[in-house]
């Protein structure tokens, strides 16, 4: 019998630890979408003994030995990288004790499960005692893991879901956007009110007809159903595993757009999911998604590049009207290109156009930063919630719905995760610009319902790498440059004051 | 810190292989309700490492050691059968190396999934390679088992759903009824004939309406919605968890009965599920069922006793017809009382009356028994399937479809099921009649769509006991005396010779 090498026991052992996250996933789709309530506490406990088991692969006793042996094992820059994202993986599980784990675990099934009933009641009291837990632990992994990896405990949060990002650069990255928006939110606005009204077709939009038209829609954009489904949540998402990506979204029947827009933003997710290594890597640490900057560069590329694009939106406007049997000028491609692009300060993260998203984004991550350092209280999370809205936006959320209870992230256990979506906006706007360069049909294609081009591009350049390379690697390969807000301001100011 | 006991010990290690068991579950109902088809392999190796960690913490080394010091440790009689059940998980388990039970694993799935594409097609040809690979590996088990249990393979198989089953009893039993049955199929024939011939309703029966009329009657035996869902899937099943029972079925829009009666007896089956021991035993192997038997029965005594009596029928009559808007004496509840116990020999185990049954399931018995003594081949099995339907009933299926590709069974990799089903319809007749002799207002209670004397009866006498007495000490605590099938044909003789 052939002694296997160092490397070739790290991946047997990390196959494991992606099946078992496989498995996690399939378990949390169904939780958020099928489960009925009085479920909750039994699948809490799957996923606690799930998680501690997964972490127990990975922090196994002999994993120091292994993960330094395999160094001089790993063959090609892949096995490399694979390694290193290994090493990734072990430097994160082994910072927490197991028994933390799974406390956090549960404290997460349990806080999202009350975060359900409390908001729709707009009831935040009623969830803060359990938040109050959450952050507790939260914060104490935070803390191990800043130790570990020698960084402030929000980066440490942050690390999990963007590796490497660190909230020095985020900062100078949002101070740049803060400078820029305001005023060109004003100049937005203005030109926004040089041009036709643009007029939301008039409801009811069956939630059935909503489905038909997205699922039409996915398909357009390359979404294989023999690889994964639909469906209804009270937040969209994107879930499953690569053989079999889940999303989901919510309908409101007096506005079709806010779930169509979801679906192609989901569908970019689904997409990137879809189309990572498969084969020789497939459960491997490598072929996972880069992180959550990028996995967010390619929903907002399907949902605000190409899907608010005038060729697409040319494209899909008779569909829509089809969809629904609409009459009147309201059905209009130009009309419905200004509804996607209309610019309109709100209350809600997921339904705001892209000028004044970045605010949203910044109010998050000010506010989970100051709660994870501990320099304010979970308490006064509504109050200055609030203050965030009026004082960057000019309005103040009614309720706590609207406000601070409206996103899953802090109550499912995200935290350091929110502005991933700025720089992921970032991101998007960067690729999709050398994409269309690299690529002149893509655009003439998106007007034709046509996004085989699009997608080409995406997966030579961004899916199939995994995570073999860095962020900056891969946006350096990809598009010639490092991370450039100057596209990102480019492309805002191209689209809304011209 | 206090040393904990071998019974202890125990309890934490199975608590842990009992969460995995309801994973299992869940990704189990995933697969047949909701997983596109791309997803199977990936489900497969999901399925196959659940399996074999959970086989890993039932066999672990100090297992032996750890039973045999618990039972000085053991206190009362309950902990005393929760060791008993955990000695034969052991058992079981122990006998299977860990590559066999991954290899199963992975088998039962790749199976099932080609058996649900030769099933519509009719092609038994499309899957006798896959199924060949399963039965080789089921064979190897059952030996493996027959070994430890001192049985034969065929038993040792059996001893899985059934435990203490024996082939040497099913034999005399099935003997009894091959004797009986006949000669009585021709009298009920004769006594049907001179009854009013019953009209079947006109169709076409919307599914999303059969859907409505199953929820409402599962509400009224007893169902609780926020412990459990309904769905379709091409095998009606039972399952998720006792926290969340999951039944499905499939509507045929020309007889909406055959939903509506596959609704019935899945009820039943949930019922037992989610009225097994909670609290202190949840997760321990005392807390599940007793065994198919018992689980069978539950089904039946719902779908065959009680919700195919007149009483029941008076009451459901006009909840029928409302659901579907019927017009005519067709919705009269004689008519349909006459309909629900019609006696018609048909090709479909699931759609057959219960005085045709048992031959269904004599047929798979003898031929499953065969196949695993290998004194048969699996391509003789269409043949002989159909030899027996000429013999028994007097019919030949046309196709495989309504032949031996019918049932999922042993495409998923349970053999030494089926004779479960039989001794469960006999148990449930002894049951039922127990159950009004104790509380005579549960006949009346059923006239008026109350179920609660009934179940009440059942949680008391076979829900809350879970596995803690063994099938035959139950059946004499609940009705005085061991499986006797004198009440059964008393039963049979009283319906259809009445």
């Amino acid at each position: 019998m052939v002694e296997q090498t160092a490397y070739a026991q790290l991946e047997a052992i990390f196959r494991k630890a992606s099946i078992l996250g496989d498995t996690l996933s399939v378990l949390h789709w169904d939780m958020s979408t099928m489960m009925p309530d009085g479920g909750a506490d039994s699948r809490s406990d799957q996923l606690a003994l799930l998680k501690s088991m997964a972490h127990e692969l990975v922090t196994q006793p002999p994993m120091a030995d292994l993960l330094d042996r395999a160094e001089s094992d790993a063959a090609d820059p892949w096995e490399q990288a694979n390694l290193k994202e290994m090493r990734r993986d072990w430097v994160h599980a082994s910072a927490l004790p197991a028994d933390l784990v799974e406390a956090m675990a549960k404290a997460e099934s349990a806080c999202e499960m009350v975060w359900r009933q409390a908001r729709p009641k707009a009831d935040f009291a009623m969830v803060l005692p359990t938040l109050k837990q959450m952050l507790a632990l939260v914060r104490e992994a935070g803390q191990a893991k800043a130790e570990k990896l020698g960084v402030s405990v929000y980066d440490a949060l942050l690390d999990q879901y963007e590796p490497d990002g660190r909230s020095a650069d985020i900062d100078a990255v949002f101070a740049d956007l803060e400078a820029f928006l305001p005023d060109f939110l004003a100049r937005a606005l203005d030109a926004q009110a040089q041009r036709p009204t643009p007029r939301l077709p008039a409801g009811p939009f069956p939630a059935d007809k909503q489905r038909a038209l997205g699922l039409e829609f996915m398909t357009a954009l390359g979404f294989d159903f023999a690889h994964g489904r639909m469906d209804t949540s009270f937040h969209p998402f994107c879930g499953g595993t690569p053989d079999d990506v889940r999303i989901t979204t919510r309908y409101d029947e007096g506005d079709f757009t806010s779930a169509m827009m979801g679906v192609l933003h989901e569908t970019g997710h689904a997409l990137y999911e879809r189309g990572l290594p498969n084969g020789r890597w497939r459960h491997q640490p490598v072929a996972r998604a880069r992180g959550m900057q990028m996995h967010e560069s390619q929903s907002l590329l399907m949902e605000m590049q190409a899907c608010r694009s005038p060729e697409f939106m040319a494209w899909a406007a008779p569909r829509m009207q089809a969809a629904f049997g609409g009459q009147g000028a309201e059905w209009d491609g130009g009309n419905l290109h200004r509804q996607g692009i209309l610019v309109e300060p709100g209350f809600i993260r997921v339904d705001a156009d892209e000028v004044t998203y970045p605010a949203h984004v910044i109010i998050r991550y000010r506010l989970e930063k100051a709660l994870i350092e501990g320099t304010m209280a979970l308490e006064d999370l509504p109050e200055a919630w609030n203050d965030g809205y009026r004082r960057l936006l000019g309005i103040t959320p009614p309720n706590d719905r609207l406000g601070c209870l409206q996103d899953i992230h802090w109550y499912g256990g995200s935290w350091g995760y929110f502005p991933t979506y700025t720089l992921g906006a970032m991101t998007a706007a960067q690729l999709f610009d050398a994409a269309k360069t690299a690529d002149p049909t893509i655009l003439p294609a998106l007007s034709q319902g046509d996004f085989r081009p699009l997608l080409a591009w995406l997966r030579t350049n961004v899916h199939s790498k995994g995570c073999s390379l860095s962020t900056n690697d891969l946006l350096v390969q990809a598009t010639g440059r490092p991370l450039d807000s100057g596209v990102f301001k480019a492309h805002l100011e191209r689209r809304y004051l011209g």
